[in-house]
């Protein structure tokens, strides 16, 4: 995985991921380089991909949804199979590794399974595969910037002139292929000429909120404040926070599973009777998900251990450090969820949305 | 303020903040530099003791108090005055500004209050004016101990063989002269045979909890969980969090006000209907004080923006940041004061309790 030659310096992607048809790659921003820099790098291998999602340089449960799409894309052109049968089963392998790298996030299931199975059904040859393969995930980006521009129409009438709404994580532009889901909500509002303000939660430890949502945020001008994680309760007793948007990463029947902390977040909007909206695609729906059963991705301690690039010493050497990266917010916590379907308020049928 | 000269290489001190009376002088810990590095600083200067609690080399409540106490008695030796009234003028300008270096916790006035008062009772001329001061500093530092461990024994009544206590900061040794309030509480359990584990919030944005107190807590073998401070809803949620204890810089008759966090913890307490304490000697109460008109400051944009001593970008340069450093916790989210007169469990009459 190298930086994309082909882009002059200091060009950036329209998308946050997508294919270079030039040398059948994935290109994608690395963004745990941001703010400092924004670099696009290239996929070339099932390797480079799986590094790039380990490492969160590309992250989002809606862009990482893509990132398998593209990933079994690129394995039906790197493969040598000279039969469907073959080839399908040097996609599938892919698939499965691919879809090993973070286990919380159900969109990257998704990706790999709709592509795999659209090229099961339809393709009669090895050619027909890769062309229908990649066919499908470019369409399935093309469809996830449509999809949160829905989100964004329904979700921002739930938005007034003057809110300030607090929000966690990444659940933007770069947290999917254009526009986002929960920043996507107060993109369309501001569209709407609403004036929002936005709180950004510093999201430790690998603080999306404080080195990506912000960095979107002046990039489109929309004024934000930062906070660190544990400031939130402050701000919404004073009456600061008006309203609450988060993404999510997984929606079961009961539970919404997110970014580490916005249980919290969930608990200290109801103490204060602000409204907890939570923005996603319907893709994020895992009706057969059993809420208990959903594995939690415990990350390395050192994420914690250590600070920055330099690595300096945050905790002892010695320490044990627990890092899940999600939480589970009961869906009794959530006023509405918001989807590309519209605006549902629990107590709600997850699959008859999807079915809807 | 220089590493102290005359301290054997990785010598401790028994106390996080001393005199040192070979040359009249403030020795402490630089707890800025931990866990990496344990160093002693001396404090020369008025100077060199604003600069170091402004940077938090020496924080906590507590430890506050005494630092106050030293710095009016190490002004009084500074000050070339001839007459009573001359040097409690100068031990005056310099409580005065020791004072205003950080407003919320209550216990640095406090501690400057107590020197200046009795020197002005009792110090008849300028030699004894001078021994007075340093005499009631020393006096409080010995105090501060004692309170602490009185803090403790109550304390740990209240906790059973294989509680797991959540603490956020540091309410520790090094947040007082020796033993702790928070953490005082749970080493007098574990010393009454005990079984405690702690988990620990990261603390952000300074990082007290996961620098300091998990490098106390690992000195004493006491065990210990690193978590960020977002995750603390998930491990209450999941039922690994029995207790929450924390300490306190200012506590009126409606508040407390402690590190910012503390108040999102104690509404997560109290939705899992976990016993949340809140740990303090009598000194930190302001039962003068109200509430809303309790100073909060905000601290630097910089702590949040930069990370690490390398001052890596964590968020745009020109992004807006909001840092308070404390917050305010309802007394009625608190399930019990515990102090060196006793535990005493809301609603109560902190004037009360002071003149009990």
């Amino acid at each position: 995985m190298k930086q994309d030659k082909n882009m002059p310096a200091g060009a950036k992607m329209s998308r946050t991921i997508d294919w270079d048809d030039s040398d059948s790659s994935i290109l994608m921003v690395d963004q745990t380089l941001l703010p400092g820099e924004y670099k696009i790098i290239k996929c070339k291998t099932i390797a480079d991909v799986c590094e790039a999602i380990l490492n969160l340089r590309i992250r989002g449960a809606p862009a990482l949804g893509v990132c398998g799409a593209f990933a079994v894309a690129l394995s039906a052109t790197l493969s040598s199979a000279k039969t469907v049968e073959g080839l399908l089963k040097d996609m599938t392998v892919a698939g499965e590794t691919i879809k090993k790298t973070r286990p919380t996030a159900i969109n990257l299931s998704w990706g790999v399974d709709r592509v795999l199975s659209i090229a099961e059904e339809e393709g009669y040859d090895p050619k027909l595969v890769r062309d229908i393969a990649l066919h499908e995930a470019k369409k399935m980006a093309d469809e996830d910037v449509e999809l949160n521009k829905k989100i964004g129409k329904h979700g921002a009438k739930l938005l007034k002139d003057g809110d300030v709404v607090l929000t966690h994580c990444n659940a933007g532009k770069m947290a999917c292929v254009d526009w986002g889901t929960a920043l996507g909500v107060i993109r369309s509002a501001v569209s709407d000429g609403k004036k929002i303000t936005v709180v950004a939660c510093e999201t430790r430890p690998l603080n999306q909120g404080s080195r990506i949502t912000c960095w979107e945020l002046l990039e489109d001008k929309i004024p934000v404040h930062l906070i660190t994680d544990s400031a939130a309760g402050f701000f919404m007793a004073n009456g600061s926070v008006t309203k609450v948007i988060v993404g999510a990463d997984r929606i079961t029947q009961g539970a919404v599973f997110n970014k580490i902390g916005t249980y919290s977040l969930s608990v200290l909007a109801k103490e204060h009777d602000i409204p907890f909206y939570v923005a996603a695609p319907v893709s994020t729906f895992d009706p057969a998900g059993f809420d208990e059963a959903v594995p939690i991705e415990m990350r390395p301690e050192d994420e914690i251990r250590y600070i920055g690039k330099a690595k300096e010493l945050n905790a002892p050497v010695g320490v044990s450090i627990k890092n899940p990266a999600f939480d589970m917010t009961p869906m009794e916590n959530v006023s509405a969820l918001i989807t590309e379907k519209g605006v549902f308020c629990p107590p709600i049928l997850i699959d008859e949305i999807i079915i809807d």
